[in-house]
């Protein structure tokens, strides 16, 4: 691999996105992206007793079905990355604890996913490992009690708030497979634009989103129109919209085909979550369900997913402190097609 | 690099440790490695208001002293690896979100230091970076608030709990450098005895030090004689004892080189730390702090650091879960002699 302008890595023999797996809870069951899904379950709990506990369930059972349908043993599987919104990510190391692989602890909020990818790629790509996992979780009843307040508080959320996604996206990297492939990352800067209100995270986000996609595009030479689609993760409606106007300011016009994972995942007219979906299981599994199978399909080929993360915490937010972090990550993945039709091209480079 | 064995990974051109900083807490400044340290503060605050604050300060100010003493323009130094104990990693997110480097959060409880460079030396070796930034910070009393209980109760602390090291230490990475060099990493699998005690971290983290130990040495064919010293973080007194005993359950024998961070950092007759130091600093600032600088002077050469993290939270405690995940990480550095002499020798390999 070799590092492209200021902070882009361009990869020697691109990762192969081999499989992926989705698991959401109720409420994205009833979304529209429900069919893209594995597994939709119908309560919270799972049959668990605590929402924590659930939460370490569904990644858990998220990574198995990921391993499973990837027909490589979990013993052929070098290294998992892995995290979750959770206090020390106890979501990911109870849920992973029994799965007898390599474990690297991963924190990037709701851009863990995709920093998981990212590390996973370098890995493989550098000879490091043959597969990699990639897993995150969150759950929007533990996040609430952790980050806000207690949901039997039946407090009103604001209008710029976003609702947290519960569910988990599992991927298997490998060395050798026919892609999708993963072939640049952009990693981010942490980006802390003074905005200091825990229920406005698109707007805290958005800057740091704009900041990398515009690096991507400098140090890669592309225009937004050279990807079929342009997905961050999770700006919310706001926070959409706050981007798209940051980049035409730059030049760039983005409006014909980007959108936004925590945009997709709801319905804004029948289900309520106000600015949209976040959380890391919102790109973890926009992307592991709906993404995956358009590029399986090659209804796309070219995606460009930006992952960003709120870096707060309950604390920091009494204490006056503003939302510093996000986390952006980008990751060109691109369809190869063996047999190249003019719309599917081979686009491994 | 290749794979070795089952998990251990090989660099082709092991990267160098081009320089270290340390910051250390009142506490840790009356112990016996206190002249090693780059800063000892004394007091908890260091002029901030909260221990958070203060705690972002240190880990904000170590890391600039590692930059400034590399001579490496901040702007030369491609990523950034960091993470540590408070919920979100805020200290770390808060800390270095003015550094401009594009940044990889990491989690590993206690082992975050070890796993950041292990993560760093794999992107120096593939060529994706050129120099990394590794860091990690705790505060005594920022995570026993968190952990455990306020210290205004003035709580007993039962004999088998360790004290959080207040300190943060670095560690700039660089593929051109005459080392100390990295030169292997063996990643570790999250391993759950049933432990329960938050207050016994040692016994919960020694089986999976344990663990990696003996891959490591199964995968490299070395024997624990092969290093000049051995040293975990942070398994204090009893998980030292418990790590040597089940060494010599598979015949190893480690008594005559082998140390713990939590067991260097104070003095046990005069200091009341009952089972010795933890936390992210402890192994960051002995290795930063006085490993390093015993690297330099050549009075080591070989040293196995093997980094362990509990991963616990304070609701996961209350929910009676065990404490699951140790993340042992090991990382053999060797010092390189440019004129070998009999006790130096090139140990590049």
């Amino acid at each position: 691999m070799n590092k492209l302008g200021k902070q882009t890595i361009k990869f020697d023999s691109p990762p192969t996105i081999t499989e992926v797996a989705s698991i959401v809870g109720p409420k994205e069951s009833q979304g529209p992206l429900a069919k893209y899904f594995d597994k939709c379950l119908d309560d919270e709990f799972w049959g668990e007793k605590t929402w924590e506990k659930a939460e370490s369930k569904i990644i858990k059972e998220t990574v198995n079905m990921a391993i499973a349908k990837s027909n490589i043993a979990s013993s052929d599987i070098d290294f998992c990355f892995a995290g979750d919104l959770l206090n020390q990510c106890i979501s990911s190391s109870f849920g992973l604890r029994e799965i007898n692989i390599p474990f690297f602890g991963v924190f990037g909020a709701c851009s863990t996913f995709v920093e998981s990818m990212c590390l996973g790629s370098v890995f493989i790509d550098a000879g490091a490992a043959k597969n990699v996992l990639c897993s995150t979780s969150s759950h929007f009843c533990s996040a609430e009690k952790q980050f806000r307040f207690p949901l039997e508080l039946g407090n009103q959320r604001p209008p710029t708030s976003q609702w947290t996604v519960t569910g988990s996206g599992a991927a298997v990297l490998s060395k050798d497979g026919n892609g999708p492939f993963i072939t640049h990352i952009t990693p981010g800067k942490i980006v802390d634009m003074g905005i200091k209100d825990a229920n406005n995270m698109g707007a805290a986000m958005a800057p740091a989103a704009f900041d990398t996609l515009i690096t991507h595009f400098e140090d890669t030479g592309r225009k937004p129109s050279y990807y079929d689609v342009i997905l961050t993760g999770d700006l919310g409606y706001i926070g959409k919209d706050i981007v798209k106007d940051l980049c035409k300011t730059k030049g760039y016009n983005i409006s014909g085909n980007y959108n936004d994972c925590g945009v997709l995942i709801f319905d804004k007219s029948t289900q309520d979550t106000h600015s949209g979906g976040s959380g890391c299981a919102c790109i973890g599994t926009v992307f592991s369900g709906y993404i995956y199978k358009q590029l399986q399909e090659k209804k796309i080929n070219k995606v460009l997913l930006v992952a960003t993360g709120a870096l707060t915490n309950a604390t920091s937010s009494q204490q006056g402190e503003s939302i510093p972090r996000n986390s952006p990550r980008h990751s060109n993945r691109k369809l190869k097609e063996d047999n190249p039709v003019p719309n599917c091209p081979i686009l491994l480079n």
